[in-house]
């Protein structure tokens, strides 16, 4: 069983004074209980002793108890003899389970499946019985979809063999693959802040420490931290996402494609381009090619999958390397599963004979939905800062305020569900962001909205006094 | 990168001399190089010095070079600067890959494609459409397929509800989940030996530090081996195959599960019994129950897939286990993965509707195929010890002689692919045994036999002088 240690739940918490009004205590188990929630807190986790806790948060020792009393009895916490207290959810009776599915789910950048998938698969399962007289294991893809995607990348401006391709169960297992297979134990990886939470997770589990560097909706990339983080870390691995990047929704310029390609290559970092939501343009104008086309020497790998242009319940990934990086991933593939399955790989073959029009259908859908959410942000919930973003799936807001965990719980006693800003960062940063896709239905999107205005206003009852002196709080 | 030192080398290469006639640097080669098809040394591992690898086998220098060229020339090793010699696979001419893929490859122990399966995933593909409402990421699994199960394993004995079940990327997927969610670097894992080599690579890549016990096909599980093991080590894990152990085919005596059960209860060994060919029966007449039914106590983890039963194209395994181990297994998921695609669960939940006339159709196969494998063998192998099995889809055969490695390299040149024996153990033990698959087509079985045959005959024209004084090979 892993234990938190109290100095890591006071970093998790940091801030939780100073952003929630009445007791203490309540304040406390609210934020515990959201990063149960959302998974900073893992299930089956210790939580700190109580003296302890109370110690590293300057709090009296009944503040605490209080706190964990409260996410005991609401089920969030459990006591195993000899063991204090530890992370779990509550048992929702059966008959509460289809209410909570109600809620709308705004925690998932995706867009709505391809409302043709049924014929499509219909087609693939045509195809299978041609391919039944092997074994079926299948680690590296098939020839027919290694080649459409080798000529989509040709197509796209960077020359590609199909035996450069290795075909994966969506970008997170790809991305988890290179991780396992390319770092040690102990080695640095860079990546970006806010990024992608799942990626977090990859590279941890595979023993990486993570060096962040930062990403915001004005300026993009900080390009002097990310040459510096390089320089002094020389990390073995980074994991970047440069264009239309999740949250932030900015894509890397050309120039600088190039020199942080170069200056990775100067230090041995291999850098993954994670180009999942690459192709989900809108109306940039600036035509970038795969972040590989943007340098003659060691190519960076790249990652891509079909999950958000096409569904998430298609589970399809690949990775584009150099043949030996291929060869390495694929016999390291065997120690985490055996293959890919074929009637999914031929389904997507099949969706990849006409994918620009995938992509333009997608193009419209993004594009009226940015839009209309941008409008009702405007109109709604005028003091936050909304980006302009020219494609992806997201905008990243600036609630003004450190705000955003207790305006995501709030959310959802409004039938909201949604991710806070801190899921996207280290150690607690971003709290005064928020993540909202624009993929979803019309009617749904007015609805989070709503609800959003409606959280704000029950948040803003009890206006955050800054620089509220820590220590008057008990 | 990883670099293989001499010491274990060494014991990779056990017994080298005294199995091979002719130059002793030949003998060295052959060696690495059927390490390296296997994949016993990983792709891109560093090999010992020539020096310090001579040291430890008490060979010439002259040797160790010799073979290491012998290898450089043949493509299995590159020189990297700096680096030494590194392993890697020669590559193939596109005009030969046909070539190579006439070969038969008898490695894999699995049966052909249902041939049905066309249908089947047209039926699924017709299913497809209800679904699409979701987002589609599904790591838990889909209800209906989770019911099914659910029902399955009640029908067989072991009541089960369907939130017991969580739905994999096939077995080999589940077992990797287990043991990164369940263990910590540095813990001991209980495994047979000998066993399935993908699961000893999960183990080892969850940091766990293997300790076996062995499996016979005379005697079954060394039931005395595996108590004194399990108190002197209380392993946290232990991985299982108690019905036609694959490579063995021995299913272990219902009293002995439930000692076993009691036992690995008591000391905290958390047992995963992998049943993917545990309803392969053939002419058992013993009736066993899933491993789990044997406890009143903490159940064991049990592990299924279709990848044996239907065809290895399908990859879809589950996990029965406790309410909160499904738990702690769901939110652990996502550093690896996403879900199980949509699609691929709802073929498995066609073919589940008529399981028992699948197993039926495999039976009457499996049947076949041992009865024609065992005559064959006795007619052109005679020397051969090949036990009798009632299920599964291996024979574990002893050839009397550590000679494994070298058939199955002899065999190679005869056009057959097979695993030799130390394959399924570890630290090289098992080379007088050879694991040959009777889920084959007749006509290549009796191709594959013939080859055997021929392979048999060229390494026994250099007989093996048993206790070969070691020193005077050089």
């Amino acid at each position: 069983m892993s234990t938190l240690t109290s100095r890591s739940l006071a970093l998790l918490v940091e801030g939780w004074r100073a952003t929630a009004p009445g007791a203490a205590y309540v304040a406390l188990a609210d934020r515990i209980r959201l990063l149960i929630l959302d998974g900073r807190i893992a299930l089956g986790t210790r939580l700190p002793a109580e003296r302890e806790l109370a110690a590293s948060l300057t709090v009296s020792r009944t503040t605490v108890t209080a706190a964990y009393t409260q996410l005991r009895e609401a089920g969030y916490l459990h006591s195993v003899r000899g063991s204090g207290s530890v992370a779990r959810l509550p048992r929702v009776p059966r008959s509460e389970v289809s209410a909570v599915g109600a809620l709308i789910d705004l925690s998932k950048a995706t867009l709505p499946a391809l409302p043709t998938l049924g014929e499509t698969a219909a087609l693939a399962a045509e195809q299978l019985p041609a391919y039944l007289s092997g074994s079926g294991f299948d680690p590296v893809g098939l020839p027919v979809l290694r080649q459409a995607l080798a000529d989509r990348y040709s197509a796209r401006g960077l020359a590609t063999s199909p035996d450069q391709i290795m075909v994966t169960l969506g970008a997170q297992h790809a991305i988890s693959l290179i991780a396992r297979t390319l770092l040690s134990r102990g080695d640095r990886a860079l990546v970006e802040a806010p990024s992608y939470p799942h990626a977090f997770e990859a590279l941890r589990h595979a023993g990486a420490r993570l060096v962040p560097v930062s990403v915001s909706t004005g300026d993009g990339w900080d390009e002097r931290m990310l040459a510096d983080t390089i320089q002094r870390t020389s990390p073995s691995l980074g994991y970047l996402m440069p264009d239309f990047h999740n949250p932030t929704g900015q894509s890397m310029p050309a120039e600088m494609r190039e020199r942080v390609l170069a200056l990775a290559e100067r230090h041995g970092t291999t850098l993954i381009a994670d180009e999942t939501i690459g192709e989900l343009n809108i109306d940039r104008a600036e035509s970038l090619l795969p972040f590989a086309a943007y340098t003659s020497g060691t190519p960076p790998i790249l990652v891509g999958s079909v999950g958000k242009t096409v569904w998430g319940g298609v589970r399809i990934g690949w990775i584009r390397a150099e043949r030996s990086v291929i060869h390495r991933l694929v016999r390291a593939r065997s120690a985490g599963d055996l293959g890919t399955p074929l009637l999914e790989q031929l389904l997507v073959t099949e969706l990849l004979r006409d994918y620009d029009s995938i992509l333009e259908l997608r193009r419209q859908q993004l594009l009226a939905g940015r839009n209309h959410l941008t409008a009702l942000l405007a109109e709604h919930l005028p003091e936050w800062e909304v980006p302009t973003v020219n494609g992806g799936i997201t905008l990243w807001v600036n609630l003004g305020q450190p705000v955003s965990s207790r305006l995501t719980l709030a959310a959802r006693n409004e039938g909201l569900q949604i991710a806070a800003g801190p899921l996207f960062g280290l150690d607690g940063a971003f709290e005064r962001f928020l993540r909202i896709p624009f993929s979803y239905a019309p009617a749904d999107t007015e609805q989070a909205v709503t609800a959003l205005a409606r959280a704000w206003g029950a948040i803003g009852r009890y206006p955050i006094a800054e620089g509220h002196p820590l220590s008057a709080v008990v």
